[in-house]
């Protein structure tokens, strides 16, 4: 049954059943909010406790089924929020349901694969791939919550065949939850998000593995070095996902700090000390941008 | 004019003055919470706003004076809090007066420097070096506040002459401010910060600075490329002095976590993502440590 969410004395439209697959922490919070909303929310999850919880907390509209039993409700828009090395296997195994849906999109930090394959299979009219900035190193659906969303920046990368209507709804999805949307290639999206974001994922990971081999506990840090580790708590086979399909992208990034990382060594030994305190200059006026 | 702090019906001991030598975070917080638990405090700091500041908050006992014109009082404890590249030429120049206080500490990030200057000038016996594991990437009088160093963890190194009676002061000086106090050499101490506190404040810069000269906007970043790039905020002077005393354990981290980098990026490229996936499952396990 869909909602009627009226406001100000205007009838809301009626408001497209939502298929979310992947109940963690990205499709949690969206099925929370479009629930709140006023949609039909569906969701698959290999994870039988997330759904269960999910449909126990009157999140999601039906009881948990065996994924080949799922009943595809009609005009959905179909969210993929799984990790990004399963949305392949997925849109080729369930391409005949996909191709009826409404609109299609994903939340992968990762644009061009799934995007690729969206293509390959001949749903990209229908899809739009997004990806939002929000969420931190939890996961699953008891990390989820209410307006995760707000205030956040969503990339949106859309195929060679998108239609117009599709890449509207795709705005219309993520302003209805209070991000704000900006279109990027898929290519573009990837190397500038190999940059911001799964380098310094890559990084906190170096740093505790470096901890953790140098035998030191995590107690024996300070706030800084705390908070240059907490990401590495993040989830190993998301990140193996999205690292193994941006290589290139991270290799390139890896290698370009491992530079800095030298140039810094080569500071700390000549001397004076004027090279070194031009670096930290120059990281600290960027740092001292505006702190969203 | 020492306040009576009786606790419980027991008249406390009649406390020390002090003398706080740089008004920043850790100096401004530790001059703070001294005030409230009723010692005189005495502050010294070329900033003369800090002083005013300190002094109209009620904090500091005296107006500000100039440097040459400062009144030690007698038997004090003298706390070193400036940049530790200050510190050797404080104690150099100021060396009559600091042989007649009572007690003499610092709470610089690097121990060895400091330590050796305090015994070459006949300073050991009453120094025992500190170290507080407190503060974030803010800095200066205006970041300082009460309550800092509530359960931190804080690091004594004594000189080869510290007096049974210093290391005891030491440890009732933090313990005061409810931090915990642990005796370590000055050697291991410089050696484990430039593992758990140097090397991530120079991860943070060199992220800051590769996005830099990327021209990447911090805006661009999500919540996991913020968390990691907020280090590069901290105080330019302060970490290039660090970086400079500490430099030969440093140096050797920033290689230590080049090798780790090298090691993730061939993982990115190799045929199956076992390898990579084995690297963030370290990680991951490490930092799942309990987070403090």
């Amino acid at each position: 049954m869909v909602m009627d969410n009226s406001h100000g004395g205007f009838e809301a439209e009626k408001r497209p059943p939502i298929v979310i697959v992947g109940l963690g922490l990205i499709g949690g919070s969206m099925a929370r909010d479009l629930a709140a909303l006023g949609h039909e929310v569906h969701a698959l999850d290999l994870d039988r406790d997330a759904l269960e919880a999910a449909h126990a907390a009157g999140v999601i509209c039906c009881p948990p089924r065996e994924r080949a039993h799922f009943i595809w409700p009609r005009g959905a828009w179909v969210v993929l929020a799984m990790p990004v090395d399963a949305q392949v296997e997925f849109l080729e195994r369930h391409r005949d349901h996909l191709n009826e849906a409404a609109f299609l999109t994903d939340v992968g930090s990762t644009k061009s694969a799934v995007i690729e394959t969206a293509e390959r299979l001949g749903l990209g009219e229908r899809f739009v791939g997004g990806h939002p900035l929000a969420g931190d190193h939890r996961s699953g659906w008891h990390a989820s919550r209410r307006g995760l969303f707000e205030g956040s920046r969503v990339f949106l990368s859309p195929t060679t065949d998108s239609t117009a209507m599709a890449r509207e709804r795709a705005v219309e999805l993520w302003t209805s939850l209070g991000a704000r949307t900006e279109f990027v290639t898929a290519a573009t999206h990837d190397h500038q998000l190999s940059l911001t974001s799964h380098l310094p994922q890559f990084l906190s990971t170096a740093l505790a593995v470096l901890l953790a081999e140098a035998s030191i506990s995590r107690d024996e840090l300070g706030p800084g070095g705390l908070g240059m580790t907490r990401l590495a708590e993040s989830s190993p086979s998301m990140w193996t996902a999205i690292g193994r399909q941006n290589a290139v992208h991270l290799a390139a990034a890896l290698q370009a700090i491992e530079v800095q990382l030298q140039r810094l060594r080569s500071q700390l030994e000549e001397p004076n000390a004027a090279a070194l305190r031009q670096t930290l200059d120059t990281g600290n006026a960027w740092a001292n941008q505006r702190d969203p």
